[in-house]
């Protein structure tokens, strides 16, 4: 009999526990056996992404989204390279974030642990399933995954090859687990109570969709509306070459730049060599007023438009205050940029725009975890709560205190018999790393 | 005309952006003369909250509300030493987290930043007001209060002396804010575009009703279901003198112990003494079947009980592992300890554990930002996401990725005409401290 969600959220909870205890060499030397295990079963792999294909091409699945479906011989070798960059990250779990010696022989320690059971949600990409599952297996988290139906072959070998490698190396049963049915999800967006975190990859709709249907903390982003402001004291030149990196390098990227602010300063010279610019890309210009008078183009209809494509809005602002107030109303609090010569421009643009990333005299699209050096992405968050920015491992991971004494009761302090010392220190925990 | 909550709220995010970029030094002198602002004013707070008990005693308000509905001379000294003892604490905005030099001339720096508008909510205790919007002008962020009913004239006579005294040293209007109704909070919790954190203090129902009917993110916890297992070699004297603090020192404290569990092999002998000592208190047992037999105690209802009284839960188990299983099960993620003499089961249950606090060898009631030495407590969370445990200034803190760049284009790095060095450093960002 199939097991129901509930059960099987049930078995990711006891294997979580479990994980918590797993050594680093132990987890590491399971990335390497499933590196391997996958190299073994390629040709189950690439059959049944074959599969997978003929049938999205048959129900005649758009192009985009066959492509991002697609697992071959050079997707594989990016996800195996992946597991063995990630063995080699250090453990992010185990680490001592805080001491205090509260009193002689209590002994305080704040230390990085699992947060337990992350639910993935993902749209096609079957190497997508093996990238998170080693990332929760690196930060000991145990995962529910849910894939595209469009993947489920690719999927569910995938998920079985992960599954018989890690369990030969007594990794607990439970910790990774498959969701079929889009029922599935709904179950699942519903256990607030067993499931710790959802991280969606997906598109915004989809993301959106997730946010507004459960009470599970989300790791994510719904929009990315980037905007780049060009300064009075802006190096033009700088600013152009800029601008085409940021607006065409990758359009369908969410940290692309979708909103140009212009100071009125050095408005109408800028937009008419930006403009030629722009016409070599065939980027089409939506303006506000202003803008349209100067490049006689359509008027832009929502500030929000996150164009993912060939498309940017453009505004000319009195100041840059007024550039600052409208990013910090119409942004996502993804990324933005500023250009620049002037430094203290530059200071109070970058404390006072409230965004996750706020770049100067650079582009947008830099804002990116392996760009960032982090070595590993579990995604980027527009949310200020727990995670902000391009996630690393840390995304995954949580604390606990651990309190170590010797028969020690509050009474006796609060009576004045015993005193606080409250001594910090960087000792890292006696039972940890 | 009466501002609407929209207003209001409007209002308090204006004030956030520009809170961001206020100086140490210039906090630490706004909550100086709030302090001196209190002591010139104390006749007007005094009278109000004398008119505020008389209302209360009217009305048939019950004697432990009254009591926390009390502003006396005593609490406002209190609360003047806490002003201070806030002033002295570093400043956690504007501390460099990562680094990472990208490239030459291409500098990365994780940067702690102000999460924005926190919306408070509270009980009586006019106390709370005065703390929780110290610590979040510490902490750069604007405050939207909303107290209990019965303590209105004492909390608008007291955020009137904040919001003059503040307003004198240039703090940006709508930093602070009074909801005065029922329907406010309704709409308050609405407002998740608007309001980045609830804090909710109060009891477990009232912050249970917050988490339920919000979806802007709360930091709080509603349950402290907290147990100490008596394990096979616990020094059992101690584990005596332990369970008498942690379950008599202040009975309706969240990390007051619950549930008591006592491994197979010591319960009968360690029952009786327990049973003796606790009897000396009044202390009421429930117990579990095996319990009921040695005791001849009533059973226990419910294992999630919260008595917040004297009264406790006790359970024999047959291992460690059941009593890890009891408490992953029945606990609230609050606070757990084991007494025991051995080293092992004392690391295998911190590890195993999932709690934000886990004790060896000492009193639950130690779960506290104060006794934890962070200076200042925002509240204690049992939320694995954002903050877990005591939470200080840190609760309220985010952070932002500035990226200091000199025309650099993703373009270059992706064609090879660039690459990336990465190279991690602890240089803090030359536009913060």
């Amino acid at each position: 009999m199939e097991k129901t969600v509930k059960q099987i959220t049930q078995s990711s909870r006891d294997a979580a526990i479990q994980m918590a205890a797993i050594s680093t060499e132990k987890k590491n030397l399971v990335l390497a056996r499933i590196a391997n295990a996958l190299l073994e079963n390629k040709e189950s792999i690439l059959d049944a992404n074959r599969q997978d294909l003929e049938s999205a091409q048959e129900s005649g699945l758009a192009g985009p989204l066959v492509k991002r479906l697609v697992f071959d011989e050079e997707k594989l070798q990016d996800v195996i390279k992946g597991l063995g960059d990630l063995a080699k990250l250090p453990d992010p779990i185990g680490q001592t974030t805080y001491q205090n010696q509260i009193d002689k022989g209590l002994e305080l320690y704040r230390v990085t642990c699992p947060i337990g059971v992350i639910g993935v949600i993902f749209e096609a990409r079957p190497d997508a399933l093996v990238q998170i599952s080693a990332l929760c297996l690196k930060s000991s988290n145990a995962v529910l995954l849910k894939g595209g139906a469009e993947a489920i072959k690719t999927n569910q070998v995938l998920v079985k090859i992960i599954t018989e490698a890690s369990k030969k190396e007594g990794m607990p049963d439970g910790w990774i687990s498959l969701l079929l049915t889009r029922t599935d999800v709904t179950e699942l967006l519903k256990m607030d109570e067993e499931v710790d975190l959802i991280i969606p990859r997906g598109s915004n709709e989809f993301v959106k969709m997730i946010m507004d249907n459960t009470k599970i903390p989300v790791l994510g982003h719904a929009d990315g509306v980037c905007h780049t402001y060009i300064d009075k004291d802006a190096d033009t030149e700088m600013a152009i070459k800029i601008l085409i990196d940021a607006k065409t390098q990758y359009v369908s990227a969410c940290n692309s730049t979708e909103t140009i602010l212009i100071h009125q300063k050095i408005a109408s010279e800028f937009l008419m060599e930006l403009s030629d610019a722009f016409e070599r890309y065939n980027i089409k210009v939506f303006g506000c007023d202003k803008t349209c008078k100067i490049l006689s183009c359509a008027e832009v209809r929502d500030w929000h438009t996150e164009y993912l494509d060939y498309s940017v809005s453009i505004k000319i602002v009195s100041d840059q205050d007024e550039a600052m107030r409208h990013i910090n109303r119409y942004g996502s609090g993804h990324t933005e940029a500023i250009i620049t010569n002037n430094e203290d421009t530059a200071r109070r643009f970058m404390s006072l725009v409230d965004s996750g990333n706020v770049f100067w005299n650079c582009s947008t699209r830099f804002s990116d975890g392996f760009r960032y050096g982090f070595g590993a992405e579990v995604g980027i968050s527009t949310s200020k709560i727990h995670a902000r920015g391009p996630v690393g491992l840390e995304g995954l991971i949580t604390y606990k205190y651990k309190l170590f004494g010797h028969g020690q009761t509050v009474g006796d302090y609060a009576s004045g018999k015993s005193s606080y010392i409250h001594n910090q220190s960087s000792k890292p925990c006696p039972f940890d790393r």
